[in-house]
């Protein structure tokens, strides 16, 4: 028999399991540890290096390479790995959950995932998950518990997830420092496919340009200036990270890839035909556009 | 008879005007001025307002609105205005400028601007400049005398240029704190479209094929993190400045977007074909390219 969650617990009563100790699972362990958002921090990690490393810098309480056995007494399980390896793991850790314990992660893509969370045993509550944040360096090593702070923390809830579920990583999400915000799965796909995986995509696309352009000549990288360098930061992300995010958000990246397409065409074209007027205007609604954005 | 320049001359000794107070032009009469590499800085612009701003902030010992009168005295003059306003100058000010005078700008396009120096009279020597910096803000508001510190300075000598006009240009890149290298304009041109034009018209491509999918839901900008952010920057820049760089560099930037439109199309295509090895191949191209770069 299960032991089951007390209807009175907080987030301060849980013991919170991360599995996956990069960038996104490290900064969540710091600020859950350093903020003493709830009551102990469990990391489960592949590698033991990692697990050292956590302990010594006071991000978890303790660690473990197992998995069955770091998430045993877990409250809540966070799962902190790249898109297609959660969905992986969502198929084995349901029956080592205990009752009601919930199951959340930090991928990037919410339709795969809610999907297999579906599928998850009855006795464990799931919620999608994430938080946008990030660097382009990953890794246990960047992590930092301010990573959260002030961004937006995307729930995404299933039919099944109750209310106190939902509740409760709300509170987690407030005591890391985010601002929690409740989306549907495929919405949420197709939003942060055009702002986040296609600016991915076009900086990837830049990188390959400038380097087709220059054909081995590498004056191009000695003249690059700041334009260049934030253009094509994202393309140094992660790629393990992006390829599971390209192919578990295939068709809404896709539809913005035949957007961005389109839009290239229609900047290529004005050029060419030395339309000065409607180029003019092109350029004048983005600038608009991002302005509006950043004030 | 106009008066001639010694030959003992340096950059101590000059007096500087610079046609244009805005963002290089202000910064360049900021750096000139508080490094003290000059003896005088001369600022011309069109608003009187600039030039009591300019001179409050001790960037230039004097100012006038008048184009003639502020060249007349001056041993070096730098044009700081939009490439196609620089072309409009260069086929006035010859006559008005004294024997030997030096004219050198700061547009980001060399072919067009050195083509337009070899027409103008003998008595002074032209050169080609082009400072690789900038902000995404501009104005004299946002100059700051900090700029060009180790930046690459573009200098584009023509075949009349003098050895002496080369030396004095590079001891007052010097004397600004930048690296001077020099370039053939045409080579210039196909490099900066690459690193430089080719990153703004992606940033375009970027928000316009954004706000598309998003349809006037403000959800994506509500959700748009440090990628979306970093990678768009460049979109926000002067309009004026930028039309004037593509209508003055049409073919090479033209053939930067040819490579774009390319390297989209084979990474839209891999996606649609779920080719998870050829996809990663190319992602982990532009990925290592891009950390080869920054490091």
């Amino acid at each position: 028999m299960r032991e089951d969650i007390p209807a009175h617990f907080t987030i301060a009563d849980a013991q919170v399991a991360i599995i996956g100790l990069g960038l996104m699972g490290g900064s969540l362990a710091a600020a859950l540890s350093s903020m003493r958002v709830c009551r102990q921090v469990v990391g489960i990690a592949r590698r033991p290096s990692s697990l050292t490393t956590a302990r010594s810098l006071r991000f978890i309480h303790r660690g473990t390479t197992d998995l069955a056995e770091g998430i045993r007494e877990a409250d809540i399980v966070v799962l902190a790995t790249p898109v297609r390896d959660i969905l992986e793991k969502l198929g084995q850790i349901g029956p080592m959950m205990k009752n009601d314990a919930i199951v959340i992660d930090v991928g990037s893509t919410k339709t795969a995932i809610c999907g297999a969370m579906e599928a998850m045993p009855s006795h464990v509550q799931p919620i999608g998950g994430h938080p946008m944040c990030g660097k382009e360096s990953s890794g246990l090593t960047m992590a930092e518990p301010g990573l959260y702070q002030d961004r937006v923390f995307v729930l995404a809830p299933l039919a099944r997830t109750s209310a106190r579920t939902l509740a409760l990583m709300q509170e987690m999400v407030r005591g890391i420092g985010a601002r929690a915000l409740i989306l549907e799965p495929a919405y949420h796909d197709r939003m942060v496919a055009a702002i986040s995986h296609l600016p991915y995509m076009v900086a990837v696309t830049l990188v390959a340009a400038a380097e087709q352009v220059a054909q081995g000549d590498d004056m191009p990288w000695r003249l690059a200036a700041g334009g260049f360098r934030d253009t094509s930061r994202v393309a140094a992300g992660s790629i393990p990270m992006m390829m599971d995010i390209l192919m578990t958000n295939r068709q809404p990246i896709l539809e913005t890839l035949y957007a961005a397409q389109a839009q290239l065409a229609t900047l290529t074209r004005l050029l060419e035909d030395n339309d000065d007027e409607a180029l003019r205007e092109a350029l004048e609604n983005a600038r608009q556009r991002r302005v509006e954005i950043y004030t």
